[in-house]
């Protein structure tokens, strides 16, 4: 039998939230039920619940930075036991049977991967998200938080943590490499803390210096500000590696001529109107440009053992389940150092 | 003594060129005098003189696609000696001291690398292209054009030809890839050649299908047309690398989501305006976008002998020297198979 669960629901765009309930499906022999003690608020769950990214469905829950402790188990699960203490980010199925998924990049399923909210599951459900009491998901979309990281802090690793290890990871950011992170919100300030333990020289890149302690604090080693034009002259074909966190539309290729011969610059925002740049900005020293979407489970479980292993997790600011609206306006404000996660156990009160 | 040869010379933007003369530099203990044979027509030297691409310097003597036979040499030449079949491209010297001319990537020197002809030398001398009968250059800015290329077909290679050869090697054309070439002129008609010999599945993107019949003979194993919108659809995640020749600009997300995952498309085609995309084009596959630009003198020397060993040459239409203004309009306006090559010893006649 399906179970009621409390969630926080919104029932259409730019609607507020309000304690409802919603129904988890009974465990198959495969899933993990898991007890959600934190989910973290992502920038993608206002877009999606506002239909800034398209029609939504609705009542929704969001939230897809999850974690918390295995409750229950199916028979056949072999990979988590109750007790353990696990996680659940961008999506909870993919197809398994394309080349993506067979590489282990299920992020680009060729069939579509399940989104954990706002998404049709394979059985034809409505998918809800973490912002709830519990949640039921296959084992293998089910990630181990080891010992070392607070659930608080590790739950925004599931989105933010994993958006910057991949393109960091993947475009071999590490000792002796210049690696620059534009914007230091949410995803940014993971980026310092990721590149930082990878063993890259870090600069962050901020339209002020009003982060600068912070950024220096996680790891940064160098902080300019953009809204100063020289600072594009002084790092004039500096770095290796540019990896983009803001989803404004940025003058590209400003940005591309601060990357040396066969730099990348690595969009992970997604602005909503096109980007622009001239040819010559990327063929004049053999640049890329790139883009780059979480990472798959595989990766997504590395990166939870690479932040255990460096004691890494989010910089959080912890609310009730009553504090998510005000905390949204918060977010899009940027008024929030660095990721706002929602206590579960405040449904008791 | 400085000496004075015989020349194809334009006098201000837009005018014709006229028969007239140059002076070549007395050569110095490391210069090689090459007698010019066989000099390539590149859209870049129309774009040149024309100024379509900045102010240029008149008087002006083109040409960077450039096979002679050296007719002397410096006291200090060691790699070069008379009756040496040889080449020059696009550049003649660079600062051999920045990281990318150690690199061997003399094409992105930080200094910046002198051009064949509109530049200035280091000493401080214009330099003048292979329209003419003879040039002197720096024998580390030479190329051995290998026996069994002919001199008329080689000459194209040293600019068309190592423009497409540096990104398909870079990039990694190879066996059990998918590569596409944009556009099938002077610069795709090698890229056809050369992904084919280097063993990838080769697919021709045109316009139409007026050149299906070349393109399967220089190597394509496919070929659509990109006025067919069922083009988009029928190849979409197909390729690992698009390599595009035009130099307009292109819906560039229609040509992105013909890359699979990782999949690169690279701009060798400059166009004037700027280019626009959408972000998730690339992070909705992981996708690169990235200009490459010549190669360097060791790329190129690998490339010449990749050709030869291969057979490979340009397809060229040979001319004469009072037949380069009618040429030009010809380039223009698409109406070459597939590049026009000048015979110097027409100067003769």
């Amino acid at each position: 039998m399906p179970q009621t669960v409390d969630a926080l629901v919104t029932t259409a765009a730019g609607r507020p939230f309000e304690r409802s309930t919603i129904q988890r499906r009974d465990p198959g022999p495969h899933d993990v039920v898991i007890d959600i003690h934190y989910a973290g608020i992502c920038h993608s769950d206002i877009h999606t619940a506002r239909e800034e990214w398209g029609t939504a469905s609705f009542p929704l829950t969001p939230g897809h930075e999850i974690a918390g402790v295995v409750a229950a188990v199916g028979d056949a699960v072999t990979t988590h036991a109750v007790g353990d203490r696990v996680g659940v980010g961008c999506f909870v199925d993919s197809c398994r049977e394309c080349e993506n998924c067979k590489a282990g990049e299920e992020q680009y399923c060729l069939r579509g991967e399940v989104g954990t909210y706002n998404s049709k599951g394979y059985d034809g459900e409505q998918t809800q998200g973490g912002y709830s009491r519990s949640i039921v998901v296959d084992e293998d979309y089910v990630l181990r938080i080891p010992e070392g990281v607070g659930l608080d802090v590790a739950a925004p690793l599931l989105c933010a943590g994993i958006t910057l290890y991949s393109p960091l990871h993947h475009w071999g950011a590490g000792p002796g490499k210049r690696v620059a992170i534009v914007g230091m919100g949410g995803l940014g300030h993971m980026g310092v803390k990721i590149a930082s333990a990878l063993g890259a020289e870090v600069t962050v890149l901020s339209q002020t210096l009003s982060k600068e302690e912070d950024g220096r604090r996680l790891g940064a080693d160098h902080f300019y500000a953009t809204s100063d034009k020289d600072t594009f002259k002084k790092l004039r074909g500096h770095f290796d590696l540019i990896v983009n966190t803001v989803s404004a539309n940025l003058p590209l290729d400003r940005y591309l001529s601060m990357l040396r011969l066969d730099g990348a610059m690595v969009n992970v925002g997604l602005p909503e109107e096109p980007d622009s740049f001239r040819a010559f900005s990327l063929a004049g020293m053999r640049r890329t440009l790139a883009g780059s979407k979480i990472g798959g489970i595989r990766e997504t479980q590395e990166m939870l053992d690479f932040c255990a292993e460096h004691g890494l997790g989010a910089e959080i600011e912890t609310i009730t389940v009553d504090e998510v609206n005000e905390a949204w306006e918060r977010v899009i404000a940027s008024d929030v150092r660095y990721r706002f996660v929602i206590d579960i156990a405040s449904f008791d009160t």
